[in-house]
């Protein structure tokens, strides 16, 4: 708003739906390629985007976070926010988008980290489904919570995926 | 965006989906902590979380309205937003949250209640589904439109989860 | 945020959800009955809401293609957010909204146009899913990407729906 600063954009990255991790990546990536401030806060299912590529191993501690580790697969595993039937699954897309010669979703994370597109998962998330920076990969800047994330977005807007 | 007024931010409430009520109780009680002022504006299947707790005996007028009064069984009864197997339902979430020793939903609503956040229902969604302000919890401050919604929320981040 | 200017709300309608819709347009439309400049982004599913009224007989150049155009059926076959089942269906809301004598989805989207609310089709989503413009209904102003989008909503709210 000010335009003496440069001008903010703040992600609140909630959903783990592979189509929503696009729309997130896509808007993170495009404005930081316009000299954006980005930030995208990682918090619940959206963690997933942000975990290391081991497959389902998933560390947490506690048999029940290990459910829920179970439906944090990575982003190698997320689901369409719409149901994945006749075939319109994730991988479907990636190939549609790899055929339209898109960026797909693994290229879009790579092009936002790229463009220093600030990384942020959120503490409470972690805490209630047994997570540690360790899960995530280097790239993450912090781990914050409510307080830090209002601080950092303050004077841009504030987009909630 | 003023320094010389309060910060603001105002969260439109649609989904009613247990895991982005408490993405939404955690932001507004979290800004409120910090001095801002919270609007929540409670549209659609986000009017189930500031319902009495009656169950589901729904007063709406009219049979078919009934039939949304069952999907609206207030905030005991919401779903996850992502599929509910594997255990992993909202109950199990509010046992990993106290487990955890982390705010659970009822918590972080009374949270909110008690740092002032303002609550509002949405009028034309009640007016849908066949609810009077008698249905909510007294601790909601007014029933609004949206031309009331953009005024009370005016100079200040607008956020729909 | 400027108050000599107009002020001014952007929309991303990314899901193609009927009470989604319903909201973006109530949103929409509601803004721009007092004097706001209104944008919205039609982006993935959202499409569907902009979409000619001709069935399924989807377009797209492709065979995959055609299977999101499957998904794509149009304003007219858009789901609930929520599962379809005990009858709370579109059409159920539809006959609610008559019956209570609010607007429906049809009412709203006319009112949005007639009130000059800007319309926006994205290009990289109608580029994965192999639609073009002729594709769209005529009220459309224009395909846009990220970096026109960011510019037209720059100095007021953005969301995501």
């Amino acid at each position: 708003m000010n335009t003496s600063e440069k001008k903010k954009l703040s992600i609140i990255s909630f959903s783990g739906d592979f189509d929503k991790l696009v729309a997130a990546f896509t808007l993170a990536s495009g404005s930081a390629a316009v000299n954006y401030e980005v930030n995208i806060f990682f918090t619940f299912w959206g963690l997933n985007a942000i975990k290391k590529k081991k497959g389902r191993s998933f560390t947490g501690k506690g048999a029940l976070a290990r459910i829920f580790g179970f439906l944090m697969g990575g982003v190698n595993n997320v689901p369409l926010s719409r149901l994945n039937f006749l075939g319109a699954s994730p991988g479907l897309m990636t190939f549609l988008m790899r055929k339209r010669n898109v960026a797909t979703l693994k290229e879009l994370i790579e092009a936002s980290i790229a463009l220093n597109v600030n990384l942020y998962a959120c503490e409470m998330s972690m805490h209630i489904l047994g997570m540690t920076k360790d899960d995530f990969i280097p790239e993450i800047k912090s781990v914050i919570g409510v307080a830090n994330f209002l601080q950092y977005s303050e004077g841009g807007d504030r987009i909630f995926i």
